[in-house]
């Protein structure tokens, strides 16, 4: 058990002292004015969970006490007071913590002596805060019953702030607030300094434990037994007049990352006022007032700027003219000031962070944040929230269908598409959506999936919605067609009206620091991205994308032109019927194709054949049923309705799916193709040069793969585009666990493996992942069942092991196999490491996930090369 | 290449000779009277695989047919004609091969030079016949005109039988069959008898890669390269009158086993007419006309019952007073005479086998024949074809709902229910119907599921029957409600009317071959039976289990007086209303318990926490809806609509199910295992001494399992029934893909694993059992895409890699797991072996199951002691 001077803390490590307490003693190390004080250590905290608040640890607090007393020749509950702060100290950030306690140490005679020495309002004023606060954090008191107090006695005195009420008014409150205290705690206020601060301790201690916390410790996989420390130091105080006050500095401006610093001051204010960094007073009034202590915390800026190699953020008190620095962070900024800030330091001619560092310090959100336009954080009003399906934000004319959503389009209207759930026949409609909200579905419903391939905002299955005809209501407010909403689908929330958007122009130096982790992935790690039409290949390729990993060809197959045919393909009852539908279909999806290796020109282009089963391109079984019912059908709804049921499946995740359906459907997969290559020969004509990898999806077994492969040789032996100088090869989706598994054997049918990490996470835990996202998953990540969701970042020990696997033993059999990710880990920073370590030679993911792939493969590649 | 004489194969293996060529060269080993002749080895057939007929296949097939000649004194083609029979001769048994060619080396003047030798009828007759085969099997020629002709033949001469036709008629009809062969072929009929080997034995080869024999290989898993061997032997004839004719005779008999020959014998028959072993002709026969021949072939008969130490089935001819034997084989039994003959083999005084040579013999299927009762084969009129869910026959009145099923079986009606697919609500139905018949669903269906766990024959998922209002139409017939009908569970077959059923009592000699199995497995490898109910559980017991593996919680909620119970728990809109039935239920589930506990006192009992997905214990959502649309739905119809539509799920059988169930509603798992607990402290009361294995179903996380756990020992830390001698120890299955990867986590909190193949196998191939058997799994058999159905028998390389991780890691953490596997593959004998394999204790499968899987574990565990 440790009791920690903070100005005798230099080799003590935060595991022992908590983020908080290590921050201040580097502070003292530097030679900074900090509060004296001293840090009750985690092995206290723990030895205290064991036994109890013991007479060693009581000892060992009464001697830092004692000290602090001599150092700031003041007295815990003496006549010349010494008056605490009392702070919890984590090692890792950790919400639902005690608060902090200020100017603990107040009791009866040391605010009268208070008062003497500097005015007795502030004196009550600094009691009855602290009794509040102490009732609050320690005793778990209801804030209610202060405030309503307070609130009598700003309209008996007839004032508007606390600053105003009367000195003596004051005095009475502090007396009422006693009494609430005493009766809701069952027990009078400790009127005993050192009593006090061993309940704050023991009731910061006691938070570890609250509900919030270990929630939080199990969604983040953090130790339950690393334990607490706590900060305790001598209180300053900004609001003893003129020659005090309180501020907040950052050694650049955290909103674009220029280098200049900034930040606000407001003279004689409580220091916690300024906590929550909502005011803005003018620092450049402390320039002027106090030149000297001004230039002192400048240097103290700057020296700290120096030591944490970094953008810093100061907290700091001034009392009496005399400057103290109370914290110092990295300060928080934008995505785009990160980028800026990352820039310049490598440029910076002491700092010199080396560009590898740099990239270092970036992280995704930073990434995406520059891409994506967002709303201003402070003037919200939300209606609704719904699962943040697709980053962005998004203002438009509330449109309740697809169709609308086109006609309103056409007409240069911006329409956000609301409604229950998107299905193939609404692509159309969400195509020229600005935003799209829907009442059903998880993150991986059609709405989701669909709206991040386009870098569209969308918020799903949002709760308390009412949909109506043509109108929604939610919070009790009406919203009709044509009103405008705001939808911010990095968070989920719908706001009423047009919200201000920020800029989505990246800084100039975006693209630098890129270019710095593209030499860094060079040769190592690509970056592809999931496109499945020419407009999104150019803007995959716009985003650095180095070809494309995913190119789903049913979605060609949803077009508002294209569904019908597709269904007479389903519905052919000759060979001759089917074929000519295939026909037909083969034409449409050629110049698709010709689109895309148009966009794709030089970069490879990996093409998957049919995946999805083949119900999903009928309309809905129940609701065709009950339209029967009522007798609504005529006769191709009927020859539907037949369909439907007939291509109906218990399970159709696991069920007709992929190359299934190819051997199910002969002529499919030779169809689409021969459609592929005779793009690439149209292509070749051209002068192009196209790169083709076909991709059998859904495998299982080695003949499995081997017969598909025949049918693509089969169509390449017709069409030798080889000869004319396209490049093509032939692989499989690793999908199933089984495939990983038997990875060997299916290498000697396949130049590359495309890891389809999505489904091989359904598969291996047995999640139908829009029926868990609905029903289990904040369940299972706040009990800690589960480490993570294991749809956004791969689940290392258990679908992790599987990849491992099935690289390794692909390998095995086939050393120069190709390896690929597709599937929305491909984008997802943790997931790239582990690929990275599994020897995956590119990632691919949607276009606008691209830039965020490309830093962390550079990230992924770098980490490893410290290990 | 090889061409072997007969008499000169010592030593050459069946992998050149193939089955029949081997088994023939036995014979002449022994010293028997065989035809002589030769083979045409396999390797002969893979040389011309790759070169064609050559010089050097054609020389040493001349060179064998010279030595024939000189053996016999007879010449190819000559005067005194040597006829040739031609065979191809599979390493396997391998439908879809050429037919035998007979009298080969008729030509023109042979058959003249025959019918001086003999008579001209014989002669032209030969002739004929062989025209006939030549045409069918070597030129493919369709055989309709062949028919044709000789029915104008017939009528012709106003007889009936062939043997009636005058020679010179025959004669005609010889040179009419030349014409069509000629026309059909495109030329003329080969008058070279060596010409006619050639194009015999080619096309025997050819036949190798026919399509049917490559889908039995593809089936079978079997080499396509291995390549066919041909037999080529000197003709003999039964049909050269009075002192001539052909036989069949096994040394026991193959329906009962007794050990007395048994057989069938024809004076002047031609030996093809025997082969389909339909007439029935007195052996005795040849005793009193030929005592001597009679007397040889019984020695002949001993000897080689001793030779192959088993029950022989003897083809023989005798030509003009000499006994040729042409083929002997290991014979066709039922399942009882096998288990009779193991026995007495074991016991007999020269061959003596073994008791582990004796039960290595056996099959499942002969274990499984002794215990359900079957149909005569011969006399079946099949008016529809479905899966064979459940063996066995069953003879009954159709009934046409659950309902009737009951009130028929109340007036003491034996009924067979008929319907499209079963529900849990029609299990008071499915519990007394002889026979269960659906038109829907496939071998993992309700229906299926269910019967198999009674025993009950089933046919599941029946084509061609068209269910109208109480009757239904098959095959053109109209079968109502009260008709009788009989199923047969084992084949699939539904036939019209009463169908004779032979006898189910087992010998006696099961019982005691049974125990000698139990001897074997004693202390490494125990059967445990699926049982849900204490009628259940006393029938496993009663077949040999040593406890019970899987006992399924569901199944109690579907009894007519529960499932209201159930849907009032799942309906409840408050905490108080959900207890109240949960309460209910505990009681019903509390008997329920008791009963099996006192079925199997002194034996483990595994209860496996409520694992189904919900809404299974609702009505169906598409019928909900198509009623609500024709507004017949009342209140409490409504209620269930919403309910059925919260509950509803994209893919239930990867979705709200077991474990995850007893997260979403707490208190359900508790409930059980009080139920649970109560009933032992019941029987421990009534002195019994109950062994309970509580099992969470479906973990895929360490903190998952290690939570439900918690949940069991609570309610056991209330009532402390190990104190009272109870044992009690908690486990979990592993059924997902990463709870077998991830098993040493899952071991720090589990005292044992009970893997659970079926899903298991559904999650690591990605197949939804029931969709993947309706559309695809006959279609990936007959390809060869899958090399068996991964849900009778595991997938050794896939599923089984898994299984042997999960054994191995689980026992990393803890030595002394207990491993089990409950699902169908437990009474599966390929499965059980590689269970064995990997070091699981027990298999657990349906009762009818269990004498089954006894035999089939002490089989692996010899075969591996032998390895």
């Amino acid at each position: 058990m440790r009791v920690v001077a903070l100005s005798d803390a230099r080799g003590i490590g935060v595991d022992v002292l908590g983020a908080k307490g290590r921050g201040l003693a580097d502070l003292a190390e530097l030679g900074l004015p900090v509060p004296p004080g001293f840090v009750i250590g985690t092995d206290s905290h723990r030895g205290w969970l064991a036994d109890g608040w013991t007479d060693e640890l009581n000892g060992l607090v009464d001697d830092a006490v004692t000290a602090l007393e001599v150092a700031t020749g003041r007295t815990l509950g003496g006549s010349d007071p010494l008056l605490l702060s009392v702070r919890p100290s984590a090692v890792m950030p950790l919400p639902g913590l005690c608060g902090p306690l200020l100017n603990l140490g107040l009791i009866t005679e040391t605010v009268a002596a208070l008062g003497e020495a500097h005015d007795e309002r502030y004196a009550f004023n600094s009691f009855r805060t602290f009794i509040e606060a102490f009732a609050i954090n320690v005793e778990a008191i209801d804030r209610g019953r202060f405030d309503a107090c307070l609130a009598h006695a700003l309209a008996l005195a007839d004032v508007s702030a606390h600053g105003e009420v009367p000195a003596d008014l004051l005095q009475y409150v502090c007396q009422r607030f006693l009494s609430i205290h005493a009766e809701a705690s069952g027990q009078p206020f400790p009127m005993d300094a050192r009593l006090q601060l061993r309940l704050a301790v023991e009731a910061a201690f006691e938070s570890w434990a609250g509900e919030a916390a270990v929630v939080h410790r199990n969604r983040a996989g953090a130790n339950h037994d690393q334990g607490l420390a706590v900060v305790v130091q001598a209180m300053v105080s900004g609001d003893l007049g003129e020659r005090s006050g309180a501020g907040l500095v950052s050694s650049r401006n955290p909103a674009t990352g220029a280098p200049v610093p900034v930040g606000s001051y407001f003279s004689d204010v409580h220091g916690t006022a300024i906590a929550g960094g909502h005011h803005t007073g003018a620092l450049a009034d402390l320039a002027t007032d106090q030149p000297e202590l001004h230039a002192e915390l400048m240097a103290a800026v700057a020296t700290l700027e120096l030591h944490r190699r970094d953008m810093v953020q100061v907290d700091f008190t001034v009392e009496k003219g005399q400057l103290w620095i109370l914290q110092a962070n990295v300060g928080f900024r934008t995505g785009q000031a990160a980028v800026r800030i990352v820039h310049d330091l490598v440029h910076h001619e002491v700092i010199a962070l080396t560009k590898h560092e740099g990239l270092l310090r970036l992280t995704a959100e930073d990434v995406e944040q520059v891409l994506h336009p967002s709303f201003d954080v402070a003037d919200r009003d939300v209606i609704a929230t719904g699962l943040a399906a697709s980053p962005g934000a998004a203002v438009g004319k509330v449109v309740f269908s697809a169709d609308e959503a086109s006609a309103a389009h056409a007409a240069g209207e911006k329409v956000i598409l609301v409604c229950q759930e998107t299905s193939p026949e609404d692509v159309h409609g969400m195509s020229v959506a600005a935003g799209i909200l829907t009442t059903r579905g998880g993150l991986a419903s059609h709405a989701a999936v669909v709206a991040r391939g386009w870098g569209t905002p969308a918020v799903c299955g949002a709760q308390g919605i009412e949909l109506g005809h043509n109108s929604l209501r939610a919070a009790g407010v009406s919203v009709s067609a044509g009103d405008v909403i705001s939808l911010d689908g990095s968070t989920g929330e719908v706001m009423l009206g047009e919200l201000q958007t920020s800029a989505s122009e990246p800084p100039p130096e975006f693209a630098k620091v890129l270019r710095w982790a593209d030499d860094v992935r060079a040769g190592q790690l690509s970056v592809r991205a999931n496109a499945d039409t020419g407009a999104d290949a150019a803007v995959a390729r716009n985003f650095g994308a180095e070809g494309i990993g995913l190119c789903r060809t049913e979605h060609m197959f949803l077009g508002e032109d294209r569904l019908p045919i597709v269904r007479q393909m389903i519905l052919a009852t000759t060979p001759a019927k089917e074929k000519m539908a295939l026909t037909r279909l083969r034409m449409a999806q050629r110049d698709d194709f010709l689109e895309i290796l148009e966009a794709m020109d030089g970069l490879p282009v990996t093409v998957r054949l049919l995946d999805p089963p083949l119900h999903e391109f009928l309309p809905d079984l129940e609701q065709l049923a009950v339209a029967e019912a009522k007798d609504e059908l005529d006769d191709e709804g009927r020859e539907l309705l037949a369909a439907a049921r007939e291509w109906h499946e218990q399970n159709p995740m696991i069920g007709t799916r992929g190359v299934r359906l190819g051997y199910l459907k002969p002529g499919l997969y030779a169809m689409q193709v021969t459609a592929l290559v005779e793009a690439a020969e149209e292509r070749l004509a051209a002068g192009g040069t196209p790169i083709i990898e076909v991709m059998i999806p859904l495998t299982v077994t080695a003949n499995e793969l081997a017969g598909a492969r025949g049918w693509v040789e089969d169509v390449l032996a017709e069409h030798p585009i080889s000869d004319g100088g396209a490049q093509v090869t032939i692989g499989t989706m690793i999908e199933t666990p089984r495939a990983a598994i038997r990875a060997d054997e299916l290498a000697e049918h396949a130049d590359f493996f495309s890891f389809g990490t999505n489904d091989l996470t359904q598969l291996t835990f047995g999640f139908s992942r829009d029926d868990f996202e609905a029903r289990l998953m904040s369940l299972y990540l706040d009990e800690g069942l589960l480490a993570g969701n294991p749809f956004e970042s791969i689940d290392e020990s258990g679908v992790g092991e599987l990849v491992r696997l099935g690289a390794e033993r692909g390998r095995e059999t086939k050393p120069d196999l190709k390896l690929g990710v597709c599937g929305e880990h491909g984008g997802d920073p943790a997931s790239i490491a582990l690929f990275y370590a599994a020897g995956v030679d590119y990632v691919s993911c949607s276009p606008y996930r691209v830039p965020v792939a490309r830093l962390a493969a550079a990230q992924a590649i770098l980490r490893a090369s410290q290990e």
